[in-house]
């Protein structure tokens, strides 16, 4: 056969391919909408298996199938971060700020602020430096201190995905809830753009981190936070010029209607993340403000169609995710190297690190605030450090001069993520029960 | 720079491309949006450029900034024939079949099925003998006959999403309306069929098509339409008792009943492609079943979101085609080969084609109807015959042997979706009046 009838051959077998993963990505999807249903009819005090994580076993199976039993090339099954970072995820961020409870949020916000910047800026440092110094001692694979950075960065961005599919299943009280989410989703940013920073150092040879540089990440961090809630604000306030300027009849076509509202925050995604600002921060807040400003310039139908068009769109991408999480395992298998004194060390240093930032920044907290966070939310705040996709898609984009060095992160992010999402899970919906009953018994 | 360090400084350029790309298509969306506005807003008798001629248009310009001023690849530019088939036509297919006036849409149903078989055939043979007999005479390129009605097929497929922007724009009398759209629906699932089947014997090196391989086709394509059409069925059966003997509670959750749907709805898709059917005859056909079947049994709320959910995701779908068409056109051009005596030809024997089968078809179906086809309609009929993306992605899968008639026959279905949908935008606009007109005199 000449190579052009073996290509055209070739697309035509790979769109074959394409239509049966999503045919089985549909079917699977089909069952966690059950799976999902069935959860939620459950009553709280049942244990349960986490739909994320049956979800992330589904696609476990599914990956062995495409490994062994199919022609699919390795590369073009796992997930995709371009995917990931352009389709999947700005549904589930958006979503998460338009059902963001603005009054809870906003009273605090201090707090939020608090955890999110310098509890994982701490949790980076605890993490990177605790590394460095058991990989001096020959007890674990010897990063480079950037390397170790950037390794404490990604493992530190709490995933709000993970997070939120645990506690909207269970009704946690409303302040334990906002700190948890808000914490998850500001801290995902902080956490992209403390990655990126080391990252740019790693990709120019800089592999010693001193105070200096320490110093001038914290800076850009705060700037980078600030600067995106700034661009979410200008966004939201040009998309309500857009809305109240049209004339009113604007209100009798739902689809321009909702599109505006989408295109809008999309844009201001796309610009944040183009702009070396934070895109998830950025439309996470576009989605607060413009669920406060615009539901009320437009239609009530418009505003009740967006938001199950939200959440519908949310849901499907998270599962999505989920299911992709599994493939990926398998896909990008070859691309590993497992050192387990490294996974084992490096589990126990997060859990040291999440408590060594929580405790002491939530009572710095409580310093300042009317409502006192009790020890009981702290424990739970601890435990709900989840790492999900947003770690795993770092790791896929780690570089490093030493490929053996990515190999270890990228399989200690992975085993993080699933250990995290199959255990932490119970643990975070026991720790909130016992949570709830300590509260219960101290009549608050 | 190590080879890995230039792969990872590539993909994160890439992003960066993607990311900026994707900002310009969502701004351009967005004046797209304020554009369909206005045009709704204006009065049927305005003269107006269709927003789908100004989305082609922004696509060109952006397409020549691409390809001039950006290091973006011309093949990673245009439009991925996946991501239409896959991404971009479901919404449009399914939003085209919930919102189908079953009443009308079955009343006409023999004449629509009589347009859209027979007339796709007649069409199909009759431009492909003409190209043959013209190829003889040596006055254009010669294609073989298996080329010739490979061309003819997929020149035959009348493009559902062209000549719905234009169709619900102006107020069509709801007879006509239901003929021209659900013909352009049925008609494309038949298309792509022949134009697989011809594909498909070029591919296995048969040039010549005998009587008997042409009856072949035709046996084939009904077997294939009905079909689909019972895979809808079945389908729709299998998701109402989902929805139907889950518990009651299921109507508290609109997101369940929503992806419930749509997942139905794209598995439907989905099997018919794989299984060898029309995934777009089975999806439409789904979802004029789902509408009339499952919107009574999901709550209200529901139902008024999945209907906004889909015409939001359709419209935004079509345009971002449209953007892309203009795009290809750039990123592609180098498959082209320009043959202006066989564009300029096929370009009569398309008129005259649909001309022979509109005609006799509309008047046989006279005979059998009691509310009679005037004369005015059959013209518009004879006109509203737009050529869109389908045609175009069919096209940039073609392969043969002759990779000059490939050249060709790219070329030529470019400059004729182009031009159907810039000139014959308005002609139909134009001829649809005069056929309102007509009925205003004749008091009808």
């Amino acid at each position: 056969m000449v190579p052009s009838e073996l290509n055209a051959l070739k697309a035509h077998e790979e769109q074959t391919w394409t239509g049966l993963e999503l045919l089985v990505c549909a079917v699977l999807q089909l069952i966690l909408v059950f799976l999902a249903y069935r959860l939620d009819r459950s009553t709280a005090q049942q244990w349960f298996i986490p739909e994320s994580a049956c979800a992330i076993f589904f696609g476990l199976c599914f990956g062995v199938v495409l490994k062994f039993f199919t022609p699919v090339q390795d590369d073009a099954m796992g997930l995709n971060p371009q995917v990931l970072f352009f389709g999947l995820l700005p549904p589930i961020i958006l979503e998460a700020g338009f059902n963001m409870k603005k009054r809870g949020f906003f009273s605090n916000f201090s707090t939020i602020l608090l955890l999110a910047i310098v509890g994982t800026l701490v949790a980076t440092f605890v993490t990177g430096g605790a590394l460095i110094w058991l990989g001096h001692l020959g007890w674990i694979t010897s990063l480079t201190p950037a390397e170790a950075y950037l390794y404490g960065s990604l493992i530190s961005a709490v995933d709000p995905v993970a997070t939120l599919s645990v506690f909207k299943k269970s009704d946690a009280p409303p302040m334990l809830f906002n700190l948890v989410f808000g914490e998850s989703v500001l801290n995902d940013g902080v956490a992209i753009v403390v990655f990126t920073l080391f990252q740019e150092s790693i990709r120019q040879g800089v592999h010693e981190i001193n105070s200096h540089a320490a110093s001038n990440v914290i800076l850009q961090v705060i700037v980078i936070l600030f600067g995106s809630i700034l661009l979410a604000a200008v966004v939201c306030l040009l998309s309500a010029f857009l809305l109240k300027h049209a004339d009113p009849a604007l209100q009798l076509y739902p689809t321009y209607e909702i599109s505006i509202i989408l295109l809008s925050a999309y844009i201001s995604y796309v610009v944040g993340d183009l702009a070396g600002l934070s895109g998830i921060v950025a439309l996470f807040f576009s989605g607060v403000l413009m669920s406060h400003y615009h539901l009320t310039t437009i239609s009530q139908e418009s505003a009740t169609a967006l938001k199950h068009l939200l959440s519908t769109l949310a849901f499907l991408a998270e599962n999505f995710i989920f299911l992709y999480l599994g493939v990926s395992v398998v896909a990008y298998s070859g691309a590993f190297k497992w050192d387990w004194a490294f996974i084992g060390w490096q589990l126990v240093i997060l859990v040291v690190a999440r408590a060594a930032n929580t405790f002491p920044l939530c009572g710095l907290a409580n310093v300042g605030r009317k409502e006192q966070i009790p020890l009981s939310y702290m424990v739970v705040i601890w435990f709900s450090g989840l790492r999900g996709a947003i770690a795993f898609a770092l790791a896929l984009n780690v570089w490093t001069i030493h490929s053996d060095h990515a190999g270890v992160i990228k399989s200690s992010t992975l085993f993080t993520v699933m250990s995290t999402t199959l255990v932490h899970t119970s643990a975070t919906s026991w720790s909130h029960r016992a949570g709830c009953d300590a509260r219960r018994c101290l009549g608050c």
